[in-house]
């Protein structure tokens, strides 16, 4: 009953990326599936994994195929519907209410965000990667005097079109930022040293600005903090860019401890495994929202058990729903389909246990679905 | 029937606090309710929560309210019987055998050991805070040369009337307290420079001395050796003041495996979310006893959970009961209550399981509830 | 039906040790059940735990003893059947199809690879210490500036007996090892500080050489990859002299991304209680195997959840078992026996959730019984 209901509910996610626009081979589908830099890998490879099984089990009958198809006839399957009707199906399968859309990483074209509103049925929003937007400042060439003027305004200039900021410190500095906003001086500094690695053209090859010095990211988070801008950060899960030691949320304490003293959401996102310290993070902080996003997907039917560890300290007016979906629609929907049997397992057993009502349940389940995010990013006054 | 007999045990409660004399408002209750600097919040707030869920699940009806009431009838009741009647009932509901009063963090007028033991019908022993004490000593008056004999002379006098000693160097320096025990020099230098910190008023408020330096932390904690007296540790969960990541138990192993040497329990509290660590330790270390106290009663029903990851590594010896109460009596009874049917979950579920006994798990239900803090505390020799 | 298939799986033990020749009593049973330094403790000691219930249900059976034995009937009952017929019916009654014996630690005579392999009835493979190696060649006299090569010679001469490669630098210098091969004048440098240390012995006590030093670890690692040797990295959970946060997998990222490189398996033991980290360095790194070895048996019927965990984000074709017993013959067989009850619930229950078919289910239990590692170690390829 309350489990049905949850199963039906539109999400908010509030943390989504494109997906592709080229047909994959199962190599290319593979190295999609997860944060591995290469796919496959030994016997059944990545199909022989949590997420593997639940594209067989979850993603196969939006395709038309029996539940458990084997993987090369779902990729077989896949070809032959095509990217745009795979893209298609998946996106309206995964039931969105509204999307926030993080625009700073395209290696190759991806669907833009009016794209995926459009495929999904709902709104979709643009949440601006703030490293992007300071690389872009110093590609397009600036002097490391006007660098902080000219982020300002830029962030300005388009923070009317999002509906909040990310920030990847986690995957460059590490998340172990101070609190302290940076001075004018400082931040000229820290800049003239990205311009003069930038003009060395690091090492000699053409890579382009990199923005990874921890006062370039204060900087950054502070000026989203100064116009408003709910601001997402990285933490915790990812790709083996990064050093995962240095995504824990709490290494971020002593700057949520200085941002709360603004009005300014911060969401931590994906988390896991520190999801438990998100979690007290959450409590403790009016101000921060948390998901296990990524996580669920990958995890599979045991999203439920690291949702449950989230809710034992997040208060759940805290609590988010994102996918992190990118690349594959897959991931749309198995973010939505996995998110909300997770959270009907672990509201559903606290009715069981007789913790809270099925009327409570039901008031929270909505809550987390899409009436946390709504409030968090005031949807409901964006055009 | 295990369960039955279990949600009936008499539990010695060894680590809890005062609670307050006034009457509270939803504002005011909900700013004790958890570890949050304030409380409300979106929504909900604290009440849309597992603690919060949880009183209105468990400790209405002992206000003679319905099970699940809403927040502001139980408020509104609970004004109605007053604070004197509400305490008495929860204490009294707590169903304790013993308790152990941590003394060291008033910061308004609580309920005395004395006060609380008679309300439970069990007696009360005091925990003594070693930074406090060190603070007083400092507050009336003493020099860089003369304070560690001064703090000895007052542990030593006030030690006979104490079940033991508490350090917050968790909140302060940070567990991370080497194993060496600090030289006469190096005490009298860091008390020379508490002193001078504390006259110069701290930046000019009028702050009273504050302990913080990793020196003195360790220095109290060999004072205490010294004098056989069990040392509780904060460690984990506490309020947004501790920075986390500093409070894991791990941090300090140095200084228990000197401590291992001498034959001085030592009590590691609350742990959460390193409560796995924390078992380890007290399986590796002889003299090492854990619990979950505060994560109890702020994760409601997923008590049990906790408690099993405590219980994968610690050996049942070693592990105690708190309820880490402060301020409402509501969380006497909630620890009391949520501990008991979690660890009746975790026993039972061995039985059903075949891992032991009935017979075993009720004898290892009573070495938890009551016996490991008795022997541990030599509660049965102390008046 | 699948749980039963699961229960006669054969298992190949990756990573274990050999075991005691002599008869125990009590106190030197307890002393090699845990991690612990010493057994026994406060009351009903350590078979007051997990793995002490876990040897009175599983292991009383084996000596033809009622399960849930008395701790004194089961070692009397031991000591009856004397320790040849003990370890006889031990090694036998955990089903192995293979072991990896890691033959490095030896502070008493112990039961060797080939012993072991014919009480078990299975072919037993060599795994060599790195650091019991170039102890030796220091013991045996070397000059600073011929180290590297006689370790390198040694190592080489070994290699076509031995399966694979372990490294302890986690209980020596910690996991924090860089990724970069160190250069030639490093480890004549950092071999003759080991060298003079060796001399000096160390502090007058005579101590037998011990590498310690990051640079060595690292150069040590290196040999191995050279050769093409899998490397088995101690991590997490081990005894009292580690400290567990150095022990931490994510702390070899570095490496890891730089053997990942080279085509050599790396295996990571143990892991708990960070397991989960250790699952995800499995599902980003293409060479990475991962097992929860030890914990295994100290949590006795708690071992599915820490399997869960770890196959939340860890493919299953890089799951490997491993008892990691040492000196007890009981901990071949509650390793095997609780891995498999652990396995077989974990993949029942994806059954009954509609996760993955029957079929998928017994095919994975295979690959993680013993197809994982016969292929990492290409076990079928060796003598």
């Amino acid at each position: 009953m309350l489990e049905e209901k949850i199963e039906s509910l539109p999400l908010v996610d509030h943390h989504c990326h494109g997906v592709v626009r080229r047909g994959l081979d199962r190599a290319a589908f593979e190295a999609l599936l997860t944060e591995a830099d290469a796919g496959g890998g030994p016997d059944g490879g990545l199909f022989d994994s949590r997420i593997g099984f639940a594209v067989r089990r979850w993603c196969a009958p939006v395709l038309d195929l029996p539940a458990h198809a084997e993987p090369d006839d779902y990729l077989a399957r896949r070809a032959e519907l095509g990217a745009a009707e795979v893209n298609r199906r998946f996106l309206r399968a995964a039931g969105l209410a509204a999307l926030c859309v993080d625009t700073g990483h395209t290696p190759e074209p991806l669907l833009e965000p009016a794209e995926l509103g459009c495929l999904a049925g709902a709104p979709a929003h643009e949440i601006l990667r703030l490293e992007t937007l300071a690389e872009e400042v110093v590609f397009d060439g600036v002097s490391a005097s006007a660098f902080a003027a000219e982020v300002r305004a830029r962030l300005e200039a388009r923070a009317p079109r999002a509906a909040g900021v990310k920030s990847i410190a986690a995957y460059r500095a590490g998340l172990e930022l101070s609190g302290e906003r940076p001075s004018g001086e400082e931040v000229a500094k820290a800049a003239g040293r990205l311009l003069r690695d930038t003009e060395r053209g690091l090492a000699g090859c053409d890579a382009p600005p990199r923005v990874r010095d921890e006062v370039l990211h204060r900087f950054l988070v502070w000026c989203a903090c100064d116009l408003g801008l709910p601001i997402q950060f990285h933490a915790g899960y990812g790709d083996a860019d990064a050093d995962l030691r240095r995504c824990d949320p709490l290494l971020l304490t002593g700057l949520l401890r200085e941002l709360a003293r603004k009005d300014v959401p911060v969401m931590l996102l994906h988390n896991y495994p520190f999801h438990r310290n998100a979690g007290y993070l959450a409590q403790v902080f009016p101000n921060v929202f948390v998901d296990v996003s990524l996580a669920v997907h990958n995890l599979g039917d045991r999203a439920w058990a690291v949702l449950a560890e989230l809710m034992e300290l997040a208060p759940f007016g805290k609590v988010l729903f994102a996918s992190d979906a990118y690349g594959l629609p897959e991931l749309y929907h198995l973010g939505a389909l996995l998110f909300r049997r997770g959270l009907g397992r672990v509201l559903a057993e606290g009715v069981a246990e007789g913790s809270w009502t099925e009327r409570d349940a039901a008031r929270v389940a909505e809550m987390i679905a899409s009436g946390n995010a709504r409030r968090a990013y005031r949807l409901g006054d964006r055009p």
